[in-house]
C-alpha cells in the first residue's frame, strides 16, 4: 500500500509532519488523531524492538497495563482534579455504572497500586516494569502531527526499590539504556536537566532530539557540561548596572507604563528597575490566589518555576496560573490597581471588593530583584515611579526564590567563565526519580530488612515512540523527502521496476527482489503500474536507504543503484549490485547493533 | 516477578479465571479491567507472533488505527445510537472542544474512511489491512476474567475488494489462516455458522474453542458437517403430534396460563398449541413497537432471529427487544391484555390507551406455528382457550419466519438422518463478508475497470488475542494448575534451585540455566528464597511444559526432570537431562511451526 500525496496538508507546519502525510506514513482521522499506515508501522516496530532489547538487557520486565483508569486511584494520588478539571489533559468519562474513568496519560497510580498488592518484601526488590502502549492526552490544540497528538505510543517503565540509593542506580542504568536506544535509532540527542512537572519527584532528566522545529528551548553551556530545559535552567545573569545612591524621590512618569518607555525617557537601564507582575493562581482546593512578583526589569519570569515555588509553598498543586488582566481586575471591581505603576508594596486593601479571590497577595521576589540595593519601581499611583528606593523603605524583601528565565548569554553555574547558549529540542525521553510520592499517597508498602513497613522508592522512565519516529525525520531529510536511518527505515532497499509493462524488466525485477529477500534484506518491490518518474520521486519521498532500479539496461543484465544519502547513482551488473548493496547494509546494521559496555 | 496466590479470587467463576489470577498472570485493577503481568505478556507475545506470521503470509499489511473515534463516522454508518444510547456497549466521552468521541470496540468506520480517502482505483485492490490493539466494551456485567472484560486485545483485519467474488476468495484465505493460527496455538476449535450481529453483512463464521465454560451454545450435526451457533442455527424440529380434526370450540381453562398446565389438565401435547408471545422493540428512530409472535407450544423463541427479522422488515436497527411484562402493560394502561390467554388475533384496540408505544402490533409467526393445520390457542379472554381452530378462523397467518431456537435432538438440514447435538464454546475468532454495508454508508468508493465509481466490497476478520490465552487454559489444565501448549507457554522450561542457601545447588542451577539459554530454549530460573515445596507447586500452577530441579542430587551431578503433562519424573545426569529436554522441546516446536499448504 504505497500511496503518496503531491501536496502537503494545510495544517502541517513542520517538515516532518508534511513528509509523514505526503509519504502516506500516517493518515489523519480527526484533530490530533492519526492512523499509522503500513510503512509507519514498520518504522514503529523497529524502534519498539530496539527499546525492548535495551530494556530487557537491563532486566526490566514487560507488561501491559490498562488504559482505563478508575478515578479513585487518581483521587488518592491527588492528581484527578489537576488532570481533569484543572489543566484537563486527561480524557475522562462515566461508564454505564456511573463510575468515573480516565484514559491513561501515564501510569504511576495503576502500577503503584498493583505493586503494593503483589509485592511484600525487600527480597522481591528491585523490580523494573515496563510497557509499550498508546497513551491519551486531550490536547486543547493538537499540532505538529505526532509531536503533539491526542493519541501517541509511549514506552513507560516504573521501578521499585527498597532505598533511594538503589533507585539512583537504576536511574543511572536507564540513563545508559536511553542513550543506547536513541543512538541505535539514529537520533542525535542531548540529555538535559528538566522540570518534573505534573509527574513530580526529586530529579529528572529529559532526552532531546536537537532540531529547529523543537517546542523546547534548551540552554547549554559552551563546554557542554551544563544542559537544561529552559523551564528548569538556572544560570548566572548579567550583573545589574548600579544606580546612583541618593535619597529616594518620586519621579513623574506620565504614560511610561513599560520598562522600555521608562528607560528611554529617563535614561535608566532595565537592570535598575524592579518590575512587578500580577498573577492569579487557581489552587487545587478551588481558591483563587492573587500573586505579586518582583523581578529585575531586564529579566523574564519563568512561569514553571513560579508554579513550582507556589505549589511547594502552599503544599498543593497549582491547577492554573496566568497574569491578571485589566478586564479581570475590573470584573472583580478592583478599580484601584495602578497597572503599569505597581510597586512591590501594593496594599492588600486593593483586593477588598473581590468576591471570589483571596484577599491577601502572596508576595514573591526573584533573587535578581532582591539583590538590588537601590532601584526604581512603581509608586502604586498612576504616572509616578519611585527612584533610588530600597527594600527597607518598602517594608522589607518578599519571599525570595529563583523565578527568572535563564537565557543565552548568561554564565553557567558550574563555571562562570562558560557562557550559556540556546538551541531547540524535541523531547523524546524523560526519566524521573519519583521517590516515595506515589507509594505514600497510595499506601503501597513493603517489609524492609528490619521487618518494618516502608513505602517503595520509585523511579519512572518514559520514551515517546511515535514521537521518536517523527523526530528522526526532522534530523534526516532533504528537499526530496525523508532519509531514514537504516535501523528504523521501513525497508532497507526498494526495488523499482521502471516499466512494469516490459516483461523482461518485470521478470528480472522479481528475481532480484527474491534474491535480496534470500540475502536476509528488508526489501520493498515497487511494481506499480506508474510512470518511472513517479516511482523515483516516491522512493526519495519515503526515504528508503538504498534504491535499485530495473530499467532499460535490463536487457544487458544491468541495474542502477543509488544510496539515498548520496547524489550519485551507479550502473552495475545485477550480481555486483546485489553484492555492493548487501555489504553496505550489513556493515551499516553493525553500527546500530546492541554493543557490550 | 513470580508472585502467586494461594486462594482463588471471590469473583472468579471459571477455572481459567481462577488460575490466571492465582498464577499472577493478570491483576485486577477495576471491574473487567486487568493488567497483563510479565508471565502473561509472554503468552500474549507468542500468540501475537503466530497471528502476525499467518496474517503476513496471506499478504495482509499491519497498521495501527486510532482508539478514539469521532462520532461523525459512527453517525454516518448508522451505529452511533445503537452503540451508545442503545445497547450502550461503547464507552464515549466529550473532549475539551465539546466533540463526542467513542472508544473503539471495532474499526469498520475508521478503516472505511481511510481507505476511501487513500485508494482510488481497482488496480490498488485487493488489500487486507490488520492491527493488533486493545479494544473497549462497556460491559454492564464484566465477568470470567479476560473472557468478558472491558479492555481486551484483538487482532482485527479489514479487506477491500473490487467485486464480491474476490471478497469471497480472501474470506476463504482468512478461514485457512484462522485454522492455522488456532491449531498452532494449541487450541481445539470448531468453525460454526454465526449471526453477524451489530457488525452486519451477508455471511459470517465463528471459531469456537470447545469448553464447558463457554458462553455460547453450539449445535453440531452428528456427522460434523453442519455446525452453528445457536443464535444462528437452523434445523428441522420434531414433527408435531396431529390434533383431532373437529369443529373449533371454546374450552374452559381456569388458571391454566402455562403450556404445561394446559397440557397436563387436558392431555394435550405442547406441539398442538400455538403459543403467543408479546414483545416490545425499541427502534433506532425512538419508536416503541409492540410485537405479537406465534410459535408452536413445544418451541422456544430465538430472540436474535427475532431482532434480525424485525430489523430487516423495518429497515432499521433494533436497539432493544424484550418481553412485555404485566407491569409495563399496566403502566401503559393496557388493562385488557389477557396474559396467559392471548391468541394470535389479539386486537390492536388493546393498545388504544398507550401514550408512548405504537398503536398497532407487528404480527409474526414461526413456521412451526404456521404449518399447524388445526391447533389450540388463547381466546383473548381469561380462563378460556380455543380448540381445533385453524388460521382461517383467526383471519389468516401472520408474516412467517424462522424464529425458533434449534436444539439438540433436532434433525440436521443438510441430511435429516443426522441428529443435532449440543456443546459449549468460547468464541475466539469471527470472520465476516460485509459486502458494501459500510462503504456505501461512508461513501467510500473506487474507480472500477469500466471507469465507474463503485463502493468497495469489504470483509472483516477478528481474533480475540487475550481471550485465546484464557481459552487455552480452559482446554489445558488439571487440579494443580495450567498446562500451557508449548507454542504459547510463557517459558518452555523452568529451572528450580530447591535450596538457594546451598552454594552447590545455586552454582549448578545457574550453570544449567545458562546452558539451556545457550541451547536457544526459553528458560525461567526460580532462584527465590522459598521452600522447595512452594516452588514445585508454583511451577505446576503456572504450567511451564518442562521442569528441571536442582536438589539433593546436585552433589552427584544429577537433576530431576518432569514434563508437566505427565506424572512421572526422572533423575538424570545433568548432560543427559539437558539433551532429553531440548530434544523434546525442539520436536514439539516443530509441531507448531508454520507449515506449507
Amino acid at each position: 500500500m504505497l500511496v503518496t500525496l503531491r501536496d502537503s496538508p494545510a495544517d502541517a507546519e513542520i517538515i516532518s509532519h508534511k513528509l509523514l502525510i505526503r509519504g502516506g506514513f500516517i493518515k489523519r482521522v480527526s484533530g490530533g488523531i492519526y492512523a499509522y499506515m503500513p510503512l509507519m508501522w514498520r518504522v514503529l516496530k523497529k524502534i519498539t524492538a530496539i527499546v525492548q532489547e535495551e530494556m530487557d538487557a537491563k532486566g526490566a520486565l514487560q507488561t501491559l497495563l490498562p488504559q482505563l483508569h478508575p478515578s479513585e486511584l487518581w483521587i488518592k494520588s491527588g492528581r484527578w482534579k489537576g488532570y481533569t478539571a484543572g489543566e484537563g489533559i486527561m480524557f475522562h468519562l462515566k461508564d454505564r455504572q456511573g463510575k468515573e474513568i480516565g484514559l491513561g496519560p501515564t501510569h504511576e497510580e495503576v502500577i503503584t497500586k498493583i505493586t503494593g498488592e503483589m509485592l511484600n518484601s525487600y527480597k522481591q526488590l528491585p523490580i523494573n516494569i515496563y510497557q509499550i502502549q498508546t497513551k491519551f492526552r486531550d490536547e486543547i490544540r493538537p499540532r505538529f502531527g505526532l509531536m503533539r497528538s491526542r493519541e501517541f505510543i509511549m514506552k513507560d517503565a516504573y521501578s521499585f526499590h527498597s532505598c533511594e540509593k538503589d533507585l539512583k542506580q537504576t536511574y543511572e542504568e536507564m540513563n545508559d539504556a536511553y542513550k543506547r536506544i536513541f543512538s541505535r535509532s539514529g537520533l542525535k540527542t542531548v540529555a538535559v536537566d528538566a522540570d518534573s512537572g505534573a509527574i513530580g519527584g526529586a530529579a529528572s532528566q529529559e532526552f532531546m532530539v536537537t532540531a529547529e522545529a523543537g517546542e523546547d528551548l534548551l540552554l547549554i553551556s559552551s563546554d557542554g557540561k551544563y544542559a537544561a530545559n529552559q523551564e528548569k535552567a538556572i544560570s548566572i545573569p548579567q550583573e545589574a548596572i548600579p544606580l546612583k545612591h541618593e535619597k529616594s524621590f518620586i519621579l513623574e512618569t506620565p504614560n511610561q507604563k513599560t520598562i522600555e518607555d521608562l528607560c528611554t525617557k529617563n535614561k535608566f537601564n532595565p537592570s535598575q528597575i524592579v518590575k512587578v507582575l500580577l498573577f492569579l493562581a487557581i489552587l487545587e482546593n478551588g481558591e483563587k490566589q492573587p500573586i505579586l512578583i518582583s523581578i529585575r526589569g531586564d529579566q523574564e519570569l519563568n512561569e514553571v518555576k513560579l508554579a513550582n515555588v507556589l505549589g511547594t509553598f502552599l503544599e498543593q498543586p497549582i491547577l492554573d496560573i496566568r497574569p491578571i488582566t485589566k478586564d479581570q481586575s475590573d470584573a472583580e471591581k478592583l478599580s484601584d490597581i495602578p497597572f503599569g505603576y505597581i510597586g512591590p508594596d501594593l496594599k492588600d486593601s486593593v483586593l477588598n471588593n473581590t468576591n471570589s479571590w483571596n484577599k491577601n497577595f502572596i508576595r514573591l521576589a526573584d533573587y535578581t530583584a532582591s539583590k538590588l540595593e537601590n532601584f526604581i519601581c512603581g509608586s502604586n499611583a498612576i504616572n509616578k515611579h519611585r527612584c533610588s528606593i530600597d527594600w527597607n523603605e518598602l517594608g522589607g524583601i518578599p519571599k525570595v526564590s529563583d523565578l527568572r528565565k535563564a537565557i543565552a548569554g548568561d554564565k553557567s553555574i558550574h563555571d562562570s567563565t562558560k557562557i550559556i547558549r540556546e538551541c531547540r529540542g524535541i523531547e523524546v525521553g524523560h526519566i524521573f526519580q519519583l521517590g516515595q510520592k506515589y507509594s505514600r499517597a497510595l499506601n503501597s508498602n513493603f517489609t524492609n530488612e528490619k521487618g518494618l513497613l516502608e513505602s517503595f522508592w520509585m523511579g519512572c522512565y518514559g520514551i515517546g515512540i511515535s514521537r521518536m519516529a517523527q523526530a528522526a525525520i526532522e534530523q534526516n531529510h532533504d528537499e526530496e523527502g525523508i532519509k531514514w536511518p537504516i535501523s528504523i527505515a521501513p525497508f532497507e532497499i526498494i526495488v523499482i521496476i521502471a516499466n512494469i509493462q516490459n516483461e523482461l524488466q518485470k521478470k528480472l525485477g522479481e528475481a532480484v527482489y527474491k534474491k535480496l529477500l534470500d540475502y536476509g534484506l528488508d526489501v520493498l518491490l515497487d511494481d506499480r503500474d506508474e510512470r518511472a518518474g513517479v516511482k523515483f520521486k516516491d522512493s526519495d519521498l519515503i526515504g528508503i536507504p538504498w534504491r535499485l532500479v530495473i530499467g532499460r539496461d535490463a536487457s544487458s543484465g544491468k541495474v542502477e543503484i543509488r544510496k539515498r544519502s548520496r547524489k550519485e547513482s551507479e550502473v552495475l551488473e545485477v550480481e555486483a549490485a546485489i553484492e555492493k548493496i548487501s555489504e553496505d547494509i550489513f556493515s551499516e546494521r553493525k553500527l546500530f547493533e546492541r554493543k557490550p559496555l
